[in-house]
This record gives C-alpha cells, sequence and structure tokens, in this order.
C-alpha cells in the first residue's frame, strides 16, 4: 500500500521566534519512502535537522518575524498490515528492562506516576499481566473518557483527564501510559499521520496521538483513544509524553493560522507514478 | 585539597525488587578519584553499571527481600575552588543552544515550565539578562523560600514550592530550574555530595541538591539553597529534574532504615596516605 | 431608568433531576422591580422558592425527563448611575469584621486563599491599603488576564487563573476574590445581568460576574474583568464563589440546549406602560 | 458517664492578630455540661463569642503580640452509647433534601466534588444505597489510607488525598465527604473531643475529625479515620470541611508553642462531686 503524506501549517509570528517542529517520517521508517517528504520552509531560511536523545529526525530555525509556512508532501510504502495483537506478549520483569527503556517508567510532566500506583494498582491490580492488562487499561480509558476538541489544554495531565474523563488524543494516550508505567510497565508517547483507511472517514485528516508499551523484548503499538487496530500509522516521533514530541516547539510567540494535514492511501496509478520517483534520501 | 566520601545506605524490602541506584561520582569527575569509592552491595548480588542518556553512571540490581546495605568510601581531589562566579556570562540565544542541550528548556515532572511563562516573565522579565538573570532567580528563591526539613514531599512541584515558599533543597533548585527555563534558559537538576567545607558546619553530612545553568557555552553551577559559592561539590548526577535522578528508584516497596553520608576534607596525613592507593578504575 | 430583564434557558434532562436555579433578582433589588420577572418553568412542575444563607433567593424543582424550559421577563428601575468609586474606602481591620462577613476571608472551591498568602503579599504588600488596594488587585488582574470564552472550564481555580492567564469573567473575579482574601479583605462573588448600557455593544446580551469587597463598613462592587464601573448591574446572588452561587446547580446530567438573556434600557414609552404594571411582589 | 474536657494551646504573636477559635462545646451539646468549659485567654484580653452560619460557638479575639495561652477545663454529661449503626437508613432524594442542607452537597475548599463525580461513580455506584453506601465509602477510605503525622498539610485536599493515600484524621473525613457528596449524599465535617473510652489508648489525648452525613431525616456520625463505633464524641463544630471549621483560625502569623488537650471519663467520686457544680451557662 502507498499512502501520501504532507501538510501544510502555517504561523504568524510576531518576532523572530527560534523553534522546533518534529514533522520527519521517524527515521525508523524513512527507508519505506517512496517520495521523501522533506519540511519545506517559506520563506527559505536556514534550516537544520537532528536526532533528538529520543531518536527523533527534528528540524530547527528561527522563524522571522511574519508569516511562516511549513510545508511537506510524500509517499510512503505500507505493509497495509493492521496494528498487531498478541494476547501471548508478556510483561518484561523490571529487571530485565533493557537500560534504555528504563525511562520509560518514570514521572514526566504529563503523566505524574508518582500519583497513580494506588488508582493503577486499584483499578488493574487484578489483570492478567502483559498483553492483557494493557489491553483493559486501554479499554478502561476508552470506555472512560470521551473525545471532545473542545476540551484540550497545554497543562491537562493524565490526573486531570481521569478527573474530567473528556478530552482530545494526547489526553487518552497519557492516561493510559501513566497506568502502564505505574504498573511497571515501560510506556512511551507516539506521533504521527493516522487516515480513516480501513475504517469510517472520521473528520479532517489530521496527525494523532497514540503509544507505544514495551512487552516481551520489544514495542507494541497500543491507542487508548481508538482502541481497535489501525491500518497505515505513520511514526513520526516517541518520547516520554507530549511535552517532548511537541509537533511544534516554540521559543515564544506563536501563532497558528493554518492546519491542514494529508494522510490517504493511494491507487495504483499515482502508485505507479510514485514508483518511478526518486529513491527516498536517507 | 582530598575530600573523603562515602555513605550506608540500608533498606528493608518486603521481597525482591528492582533498583536502581545513582549513587557514583559523576564520569566527569571519576579521572580525581584517587580512592574509587564503588558501591558495595551487601549481601552479594549481581549488579551491573551503565550509563543513562544524560550521562550518570547509573547502579543497577535487584534487591533480595530482608535488609540490604549500599556503602561506599572514596577519596577524590578536588581544587579546593568555591563555585566560580562570572557575571559576564551572557545567555545563549536559543537558536543557539547546542541541540542536545534543548531539552532542558522543557517541560519535566516537577518543573511545569509551560505554568510558570507568566509569572517568571512578571517577576525577571526586567532583570538583565544572562548571568544577572540567574542570580535575581537565585536570590528571589533563596529569599523567599523557607528551609525545612518537615516540609519535603514526593510529588512536590514547583508550583507547589511556588505557592507554599518551604521545602527541602530539591524544592528550591525545581522552582530556581523552573523560573530559568520559563525564560528560555536552559537549566537542569544536580545530585552530589556538599560538605562543610569553608562554612559552618550545618548538621549531619549529606547529599545536596544544586542546579547547572547553560550561560554562554558552557554549564555553570547555582544553587538557590544555599545562594552563596560553595567548596568541594561532587557531582553525582544531572538531569531535568529528581525524578530523573533519584538517588535511589526502586520499583516496588522500599523502606530506607539507615542513611548516612560522609563528605569531608581530609588532612595531610590522610592524603599522603591516600596518594598511595590504587589508581581510580574508569 | 428602567432596565428590560429576562431570560430563555432550555436543558434536555435524560431523566428526572434534581435542580437549584438562582435566577431571580437578588432580594435586596425586589422593591426595584417595575414588573416582577418571576421564572417562569415550562412544563409546569412544582417549584419551591427559598432563601439560602447567603440571602439568595433560590428556585427548587425537580425536572422531568425532557426538554426544560426556564423563562422570565421583568421590568426594574435603576438608578442610572454607575458603580461608585471611592478612594478613601479604607479597609476595614479584621478585628472589626462583623461575625457574620469573616467567611469572606477564608477558602473556598475555587479561591484558594492559603495557597495565595505569599503571592498576593509580594505583588500587592506595598500598595496603599483600602480601595487603591482592591483596584491595584483589579487592574493587576485586568491587565495580565485575557477573556476568552474558549478557555472556561468548570474545575478552574484561581490558581490555575494564575498560572494560564486566561479565562472567562467568573475566572478574573475568583483570581481577584482570593487576591483580597490573602490580604485580609473580605471579598465575595457576584452575579448578575449586566447590559451594554454606556459602553459599547460587547456581543450577546448576557449574565455576568463581579466582586464585592467589604471596606469601611459596607460592600462595594468590583469588577476584575471590565474594570470600569458600568451602568445597570442587576445583582442576583453573591456567595463565597462560583461553586455557591451557580445559575443552575443539577443533580444529575443536563444538556443545555438554548441559552439567551435579555438587558437593556427600555425608552419611555414602554417606561409608561411599566409604570402603570402591577408592583412587584416582595 | 462524665467526661472531663479540656485543653491548654499556646501560641506566640510576632504582632498583634485577630483569631477565631472554634473551642467551645456545640450549641446542640451545651445542655449537657456539667462544668461549662468557658475559654479562657491569658493574658486578659476582650473576647466576644458568637454563633457562625453553620451554628457553631465561636470565640474571638485580638491576640496582643507575644505569648497567648487558651485553656479549658469542663465536665459533660454523656450517653456512654457508642456511635448508633442504622443499616435501614435511607438515602434522602435530593429533592427532598431540606433547602438549608443543599450546601453540603456542593464543592468546598478541600473537597472537590466537581472532580470526583466519576471516581465515585466507578467506586461506588453498585453499591447499596443509603447506610450501606456511606459505610462502603469509609470502609474504602479506611482501608487505602494510611495514618501518618508527618503527612499533614494545610493545603492537603481530596484529591491529594486519594492520590497519596496517607495523611491524618481531617483527611480521611475530607475524602470521605467527597465521594458521599459526589454520589448526592450531604455531609459535612465534624470536630470535637474523641477519647479513648472503649479502646486501647492511641496516644496523646487529642481532638479528632469526624464527619456527618444526611440520611432518612438526620445527620449521623461516621468516621472513616477508625471506623468503628466509638463512645465519647464530643462535637464542637461543623461545616463543609476543615476550612470551615479550623480549631483556630489566625489572620497573621501565629507560632503554635504548646498544644494538649484532655478528654477522658471520670469516676463516680469525681463525678459526685462534678453534680453539685454550678449548672452550664446556655
Amino acid at each position: 500500500m502507498l499512502i501520501r503524506l504532507g501538510y501544510d501549517i502555517q504561523f504568524d509570528f510576531p518576532c523572530a521566534t527560534p523553534m522546533v517542529a518534529l514533522l520527519n517520517v521517524h527515521p525508523s521508517r524513512e527507508s519505506d519512502l517512496v517520495e521523501p517528504g522533506h519540511v519545506a520552509v517559506s520563506p527559505e531560511i536556514p534550516v537544520t535537522t537532528y536526532l533528538d536523545t529520543f531518536g527523533n529526525r527534528c528540524t530547527r530555525f528561527t522563524a522571522p518575524a511574519g508569516r511562516l509556512r511549513l510545508t511537506s508532501s510524500g509517499l510512503i510504502r505500507d505493509s497495509g498490515q493492521a496494528d498487531p495483537i498478541n494476547w501471548a506478549a508478556r510483561e518484561c520483569a523490571v529487571g530485565d528492562v533493557p537500560n534504555e527503556i528504563l525511562i520509560y517508567l518514570l514521572n514526566s510532566r504529563y503523566c505524574e506516576v508518582d500519583r497513580f500506583s494506588n488508582i493503577a494498582f486499584d483499578l488493574f491490580g487484578n489483570s492478567p499481566t502483559g498483553w492483557g492488562r494493557v489491553q483493559a487499561i486501554c479499554d478502561w480509558v476508552h470506555e472512560k473518557v470521551k473525545f471532545s476538541y473542545g476540551h484540550a489544554r497545554p497543562t491537562k495531565t493524565a490526573l486531570d483527564v481521569f478527573t474530567e474523563r473528556i478530552g482530545v488524543c494526547r489526553d487518552f494516550q497519557h492516561l493510559a501510559i501513566t497506568f502502564c508505567r505505574a504498573l511497571n510497565i515501560p510506556a512511551r508517547y507516539a506521533t504521527g499521520y493516522l487516515g480513516d483507511i480501513g475504517v469510517p472517514a472520521g473528520g479532517p485528516m489530521d496527525f494523532s496521538a497514540w503509544f507505544e508499551v514495551y512487552l516481551g523484548d520489544r514495542w507494541w503499538t497500543f491507542d487508548a483513544r481508538h482502541n481497535v487496530p489501525r491500518i497505515g500509522r505513520v511514526l513520526m516521533a516517541t518520547g516520554r509524553d507530549a511535552s517532548d514530541v511537541a509537533i511544534t516547539t516554540s521559543f515564544g510567540e506563536a501563532n497558528l493560522c493554518h492546519f491542514s494535514v494529508v494522510t490517504e492511501e493511494v491507487g495504483t496509478e499515482e502508485a505507479a507514478h510514485a514508483d518511478v520517483a526518486e529513491p527516498a534520501a536517507a
């Protein structure tokens, strides 16, 4: 399957403002890119990219005062397979968790693990361990929290989600991640493209948040917001929580004035065209 | 100057419990060690060490049920110089902050930068930038917050410190770090040994927390708790906040039953003895 | 001056639900009513009224399942004078505050006085006392907090307003009230009608929140949201904060489906008509 | 049964400070007083008493700079009966709750009812209603929260208790009260004397907090801290939460320097003596 990816994001900056964008396909998916889809910045300004400590490809620049436009259009090969399910996946004992994954057991800005140990144990302490426990967490969050665009706010933490029971996709994942960590299951936040492939159309195309859980000896995809296996996730970034992997982080005032995302399966004709496109740069 | 370092920390574990300890001298100070002072664990159990993503040397093991004792005794060469002061140190424009240091501008568990932008700007927006601004922050925190052992708690954030105005050393540093980050000055949390060298004795020897600020092109030591240059800090770990660099993190119940620290200047006689000791292992 | 008052508020109730409404003109203004403007409830159901401990006239009923409509239309005589200003009004020493007013110095749900003592003293400790200090508080809140309908939420406290600096009228007043109380100045929350009399039209007519401060030996009106003297406030209720005097409190699910308010000056012709209307019931 | 009551409470005031004390036996128990036990203030200063809006007898004065001592010694007749248990007590439908009791269904400073609706329903929505539901709440709080003098703090709310699961008696009651209100059961905070009558001695004598629940047509005593019927409670005050009925509220700095309480059953000999004492003033 081929998926067309892209966005058109525009900001107004009252003055020159440094910015970091996580708007690239994740390095783990770069080899799938048929058309690379670099970040195009207009007006043309110096842009650098780097890998952060979580392994994400970041784009960095100083936006001049005025309108700034970030666009991209790429094409990626995808397995077309839905998120794998593996009820046999077992928890990795904390003592066996790889060193570099231990941080995904700790507190972070939006995931107050220290305030959730008792709550998580009360709710899920009797669930089977491993995949079943994570699925029980997703079921609970999916059932108890209501989706509402109007209830997003930048300071909302897992505890706020737990008490308010309403929010956007990032809120669902923060709560589920916090439950996992409180039960000593490593979990991290993920962002990327998620289209409507294989499901009824759900409104304008958009980025989405989901989360990953370390079971057995690898990371698995979970999504407490949708809570069904989905086709066509294209990972952009992973981190402890949304604070680490904000789509854009601006160090100063930035007023979003346009935001549109494309992420859709493309048919064979466009595919044929795409196949002759230049290979993706690594 | 030579400083004798060590500790005797004991826990009771109701059952086998994985643990990570940041109880080693920081890699940046290892070459100063005259006697290495490894972590000794009793009873003898398998122990591994690794560097975490912040560059700290971590000790990792699974404590068996019962009493566990962690001890160490080392000797380190120190410049004997107090923390440097450099009023000429200028802020590094965010656009020039090295990639790997950008995370020290972001939110973390105990440092809710997103809730402090306005507060920090109100309080320090008119201070001179650079060293002077950081010093203004330290002066404010030092003056406004009262030290009290009885007012520590694991969930206390910078915002709690700001409203309660009382706490222990970590609380002082969390608030100062958060102010710095909210003003786009990279700041990180530091822990280590800090004795009474050059100051009146201040009670039992202990570890301490301070913080580091990136000004110009390097990190500088600040300490909103003491707010005077001190001699003899021996760094153990740096991270975003206390959640990243807890002295010990246990994944299960751990009851502290003994805690003592040694950190004191030693005279020439002991120094002479120490000089013939084996060189520190890297 | 005569002011036409009224509303049309409709809810859908999934099941029978007890409700309390504070939708009457405050007893202190009842004698000004030319047309009484009782709460009309449709469908017709048993309704009782009572005075709560704060002296507000409450309407109480159990809404049946389905649509419920609350309407009212009244006419009130008003002085046409703007909120009085009295720079000479002095603080009432706490020792002289009447017994029944002491509770307006204490904590309430949205006014965490205990967390604001230091913040308030830092900000306003050097302001002149009395009227000047309250005005300094209003100026600060008015300048620092931005109005935005999109940033209301039921759990938002004064501390949230202080950090987020954005909200609706109730948020402005909660923060100002909390500052006052933290400085030992009695302050209470007020709701009522506030039209655009004497000011540029500001959108749809609505209820509004303001607050009252006890200075000298009486309560005075302040409004940190508008921060200019206004004509035509018609008080409905006062209490500790919005939790005490919610326009409607439902003990179960209630879905607001229509909300409109009328509050406008009426000309002489309608006035002439009104004058022959029956006198208001006490 | 006769119970000797009294206290000796001392403060140091850096400057003259207004204070309100709730240190009198509640009006509902005044007729049981064999010896009245007025509040004695030393040095002698003007003192007034009044009933607050909750019906408590308050003592009010302005403490001069220096040491202030509040003492009392009284004797009260008590039924000697343990707190009544009535499994048949039914919930009062919200629509039938008396007007003046409705406020005990609302938010207060330490009882964030608005944040607990879902949590309470998740935990207790399937419990039988009435007495059984309140008892289920007490059982839960008593089992889940650990008592610890070291974990009191003035800003601790029900939500903090719910996440931290540790605290003092007021914390237990705040959480239980909040659960009740979130389930539409009126609940209020109570303070008073509680000795060790009929139970093993539990340390120094002290005041205690418990709570009252409105079931059927009256208030009943519950105590999530002890969670067993107790003999010899002597009520001093009720209110929404500890903010309303703090033992002492000082409007300025007050440093507690001595605190002792007496509350113990007295034998027949002292009783004989007591019976000839003057009758209690109303």
